[in-house]
């Protein structure tokens, strides 16, 4: 693990950056690569954001005004020596460009709060009990600013953080959410974060079909042994309502929130016997263990994986291990 | 209005208190009122917290050791001299004990944060930009450990109040959420804040059966001019799934947070031909205003009313105030 300043050293020391972050974006993993684009940006440098996945639409509103490019754009640039900040990547197979790209970087810089790191990159800073991946590139610009004495923190940068706090957090409600967390929230809002955007873009512009959706999900939700909740989205239900398999993950607390439960489960058919399945937990369960055991991973409380087989069979295996672990 | 020095001095004074908040207690009121009861039985007052309503279910974690008596039970107690507190009362008939007990208090304490608020106590406490009356509830008691160099926020208090907050902002997004809000919440977390007690039981302890309710409730689900939508819960649906009328407030965000709409509505029928409105904004609509023509109140972005007429008339009816709003 190394310093801010010695991350911040070796970035003022380079010319070309790609910035990326994890298949299947999230707020947090957006948040932070975003921001620090924008402080690369700020600082002179040659930055490319370079992500191969698509955008969910609630996050659309942060990259209105911003490049990014896939993988095969990028290689028809022609860029040579350029170093990769992976941002919010547990594990070095989930950064979201191709794996030529990622070999031929002079040094890869991985910033991430995923307790599952294993420090893949030549400079880390990974802090696992971190609320979110935007708070330790806030740690990050909030240095640089004392370091340098100079203002980092805008309002795009503060906007951006600000969604990848409240994401990772519950709305700053998880056990994830420290004192520095408030502490960083409050700085954001004053620096100009755009909170009430973030808030009715990210919650509150579900389109209406996703309710529609949202109703038929719940007719499936099942309790088991009183402590698992279990819900199902088939491609079936994602065709009826055209809504796209990256556009769900806001179903998944419902299976959770229920009195009594301790881990809920999301099933989502994302082809045939290709079954995502997003586990999250209340108080003690360890769902990073859970996932684990089907070669997936992530937190404690909010974790993931794939189980290539039918539903039915999905949903046999994933409580069998789940039972294991209450 | 008058001080904080000025109300903690008059308390000081007096020997007797009943403290009580709004009829449908939320979790600000509840959060607000149990705290101020905390306070007074730590500096040795004699102290009642009276309330006609029952509790929601997810508020009662709150209260389990606390003893409420409704007005009856008060009366029987024949208890003269008392001071009344009323918490989180927009308007003086609210406040949920019987008028006589009102009428009969030596004086009436008023700490409240609605915009309405027409300052009807002897004493008055209300700032109506405040996130939540919890909040003027710790800024008296901050006040109060300043004065008097002692601890006032204990575990209880900080939990009680913590629990106001996070309702009153819904987790801290409101637009009512202010710097302050954050400091609050960081400063009752170091203060030994029951967070994640509070979420779970909040936010996380649902019925299973309140989710099928959703499900039929989203069924119900409408979008009238792209800008307003309304759903409907009827006395058939909360029979056929054993649940109280009290307990589905959580319901209305699910209007609201749809693409593009900026007021959401939930039709609560409360018996037949009394049909509770909720009203919920995003941006810019003044929901108290429609509340209002029909004898409700509230916020600019949270209100309420009540309509005595069918639930088709209801709707209706607040349809066409509510586009003359938006």
């Amino acid at each position: 693990m190394n310093s801010i300043d010695t991350i911040l050293e070796y970035i003022y020391g380079s010319n070309d950056f790609v910035v990326t972050s994890h298949v299947n974006p999230d707020g947090d993993n957006i948040g932070s690569t975003l921001s620090i684009y924008y402080f690369l940006k700020q600082i002179n440098k040659n930055v490319y954001y370079v992500m191969n996945d698509e955008m969910p639409l609630n996050m659309q509103f942060l990259i209105e005004d911003t490049n990014i490019i896939n993988s095969n754009e990028f290689r028809e640039l022609n860029i040579k020596n350029y170093n990769l900040i992976a941002l919010d990547c547990g594990d070095s197979n989930r950064i979201c460009i191709d794996d030529e790209i990622k070999n031929k970087c002079l040094k890869l810089i991985n910033i991430d709060h995923h307790a599952s790191n294993d420090f893949y990159g030549d400079l880390n800073y990974v802090i696992s009990d971190a609320s979110s991946t935007c708070e330790l590139v806030y740690d990050i610009l909030i240095r640089n600013e004392d370091i340098n004495n100079t203002k980092t923190i805008d309002k795009k940068i503060a906007t951006a953080l600000y969604t990848g706090l409240m994401t990772d957090t519950g709305k700053l409600t998880y056990s994830n959410t420290h004192a520095s967390s408030f502490d960083m929230a409050k700085n954001l809002l004053i620096l100009g974060a755009e909170t009430q955007i973030v808030v009715q873009n990210v919650f509150g512009s579900n389109p209406y079909n996703f309710y529609k959706l949202l109703g038929e999900a719940l007719n499936t939700l099942e309790v088991v042994n009183t402590k698992i909740a279990i819900m199902i989205v088939t491609q079936d239900m994602l065709k009826k309502f055209n809504i796209d398999f990256k556009d769900i993950d806001g179903i998944v607390p419902y299976a959770r929130d229920i009195k009594n439960v301790e881990v809920g489960i999301l099933l989502k058919e994302k082809e045939n016997n290709e079954i995502k399945v997003s586990l999250r937990s209340k108080f003690y369960a360890d769902v990073s263990k859970i996932a684990k055991k089907f070669g997936g991973g992530g937190h404690i409380r909010a974790a993931g994986c794939t189980i290539n087989d039918t539903i039915d069979n999905a949903k046999k295996k994933i409580i069998e291990e789940t039972l294991k672990e209450i």
